[in-house]
């Protein structure tokens, strides 16, 4: 069981205090969050896939490689520092082992992280003046400062907290992401930094993490671009001193509140994609495989012209199942059913007796679920996605311009 | 050597006749083609790879796997018959076999193929009437008016013919094509119908055929998404009596002239694509085999943030570089060089040192090439995409509203 902490965030963990600031990489919206815990934390980490990778992704890869722990957590927004060669690599490690001095901690200590315009070297001097100025400016109540500092084009921060009655004791949940899944140099990136007061041995956080990611941040699209600087970083100090062990029952309940509030936060990020008016769930249900279910899903939720019939309110499954039908996955077309939230759209064997208005109305929602049941196994998943408009090219067209 | 004909098209082959006229699927423009040749053809064919497949589609592989020779292609556009389950494969072979009878064919020798809205069934009276009426009315120099019956949401007509100079003779090799990229229930498939006078061998044409749509049709994109009626079938009636054999120069001659059409074909369905400004060609240089060329350039080619990017005329080479990392290839970012046409953006070692006013000038233009130097290996591709604009969200979220 778990309860939601209202305006809840990452600070809502005991131990853990954070700040936001404005040190001048951005013209002025805050663009320096500091996350620091005075209690050493175990960490876990996942990282983007792309091939080209920020150089601060590779620091702070390194420092989780290591498997030692660490305090504090350093991001900006508004330079990602990715395609910066070598320059970019000691800038980034420059930026971490200043910030460790500062803290008065060891370099190894300090995860580090970018969003924002690529191939530009960072401003080290505004950097570091930052640092300078954040370190004494964190607090028990800076979270939502912080979520604010790590927004590119985001328009709203990304929050969540929760407690999680345990068998021998209550620990606390707290998170922050920004989106909006798209990528550089549009400053977009997909981060999220998560703590907790749970006492979990490192090899287990990362088990519980890498879980949680694939069924929340791994599910979702905006427009099916990959950032260079995408990561998700869960810490926990341990100081609730409520153990959390390998394959009990507490692990399961843990779990559960983790991917909560991962999933509220994968959901905002979509909800909050560059352009967006519509939240769309894509639930695949009765599927040979997970992988068959996963591929279809994700297929649909990248399809331009799904998108835009969401978008236009249109009850286009044409769309829908030709998509499934491009993703590579092996079923059978005419046992495919097709819903908008409870409205039957497309029925096995093509039949479509539906009520176009009906269709319509349940469409212009600001959010839908669009579920697809295959009725050929039992695998199943969920993948949020948003609709695409015309805002969407006039953000991607023009922003540099 | 080859030489383009004048306002050529299908009919430009001796022996090919067509016709293109208003059945009444669609309200005012024409909707019905039908091609004939006096000599039967041995045929080749390939279809989409979409699990979901039209009914005229399943119909014509059947004709085609049976290995006979054909004598017509009858070809309609408004209804796709697709979704259609059996009462549809049970009108397309209606359809089929009323149109043998009314030639005086075997049903066997005409191949049939749909474009439009899928999911409603063919509205029989209208196409058999429209049969009735169009094999009187084939003619020698009929190829853009079939041209034109095939279109649905393309905006002009694709026809091309070439003269080629064999050993022994010269052939003709005309086609006709439609877009643009999408897919139903927009009413938009890729289809191309190509006819040729030399005399060719089935098993050699197939494998002619093959090779030319992996290097033109199958390396386009307007939105990443296919559709359930693709098909592209070259016909030859060998009235030219130059024989072509396999392996030999004219073989290579041939496939050359007949790959240039393709890809003129494939590179005006891209320019047509929807809501279009831009045709932008892809090229992936210097990678370590072909299919990671391949893999990146079509990741590029379907980059929403790539495609918005030169939409804006915006020389945004971190979004060209982030969509190849993503694409799963591995290769060194760090070695990669990105031209656009003859300027260079992106030098090795992440440099970019380029004017970008010069760079906007560039983009400008109606038609871009952006070269991607991997400097890893000696695989190169070519690929087609076109820019992504606010008329393309138009036209995909209105069109059934």
């Amino acid at each position: 069981m778990f309860t939601y902490i209202e305006n809840g965030s990452i600070t809502s963990v005991k131990g853990i205090k954070a700040a936001g600031i404005h040190a001048g990489l951005k013209r002025k919206r805050k663009d320096l969050a500091l996350i620091v815990s005075e209690q050493p934390c175990s960490v876990a980490g996942t990282f983007t896939l792309n091939k080209v990778q920020a150089a601060p992704l590779l620091v702070s890869k390194k420092v989780i490689a290591k498997g030692g722990k660490v305090k504090a957590i350093l991001v900006n927004s508004g330079n990602a520092n990715a395609c910066t060669g070598e320059r970019g690599y000691n800038d980034a490690l420059k930026s971490q082992k200043y910030c460790a001095k500062k803290l008065g901690v060891e370099q190894d200590e300090v995860i580090i992280s970018s969003t924002g315009v690529i191939g530009e070297y960072m401003p080290m001097h505004i950097l570091k003046n930052g640092i300078e100025s954040i370190v004494d400016q964190v607090t028990d109540d800076g979270g939502i400062k912080a979520a604010k500092a790590i927004l590119t084009t985001d328009l709203v921060e990304k929050a969540f907290a929760v407690n999680v009655k345990l068998s021998s004791g209550e620990v606390t949940i707290g998170g922050i992401a920004k989106g909006s899944g798209m990528i550089m140099p549009n400053m977009a990136t997909m981060l999220a930094f998560i703590a907790t007061d749970a006492d979990i041995e490192k090899d287990l956080l990362k088990k519980i993490l890498t879980k949680t990611v694939n069924n929340s941040f791994n599910k979702i699209s905006v427009d099916g671009d990959t950032s260079t600087n995408d990561m998700v970083v869960l810490i926990t100090n341990g100081v609730s001193k409520v153990k959390v062990e390998d394959g009990s029952e507490d692990e399961k309940l843990f779990t559960e509140a983790l991917q909560a509030i991962s999933i509220d936060m994968a959901k905002a990020i979509t909800k909050d994609g560059e352009g967006a008016s519509k939240l769309i769930t894509i639930e695949v249900k009765n599927g040979r495989t997970e992988s068959d279910v996963d591929t279809i899903a994700q297929t649909i939720a990248n399809s331009p012209l799904v998108k835009t019939a969401v978008y236009g309110s249109d009850a286009n499954w044409g769309r829908i199942i030709s998509a499934a039908g491009r993703s590579g996955v092996d079923f059978d077309p005419a046992k495919v059913e097709i819903k908008f939230d409870d409205m039957t759209i497309l029925a096995p064997n093509y039949c479509h007796e539906y009520d176009e208005e009906e269709a319509t109305a349940v469409l212009s929602k600001k959010e839908i679920t669009i579920s697809i049941n295959l009725n050929d196994g039992d695998a199943s998943t969920t993948w949020w996605t948003c609709d695409f408009t015309e805002k969407y090219i006039e953000i991607n067209a023009s922003y540099r311009s």
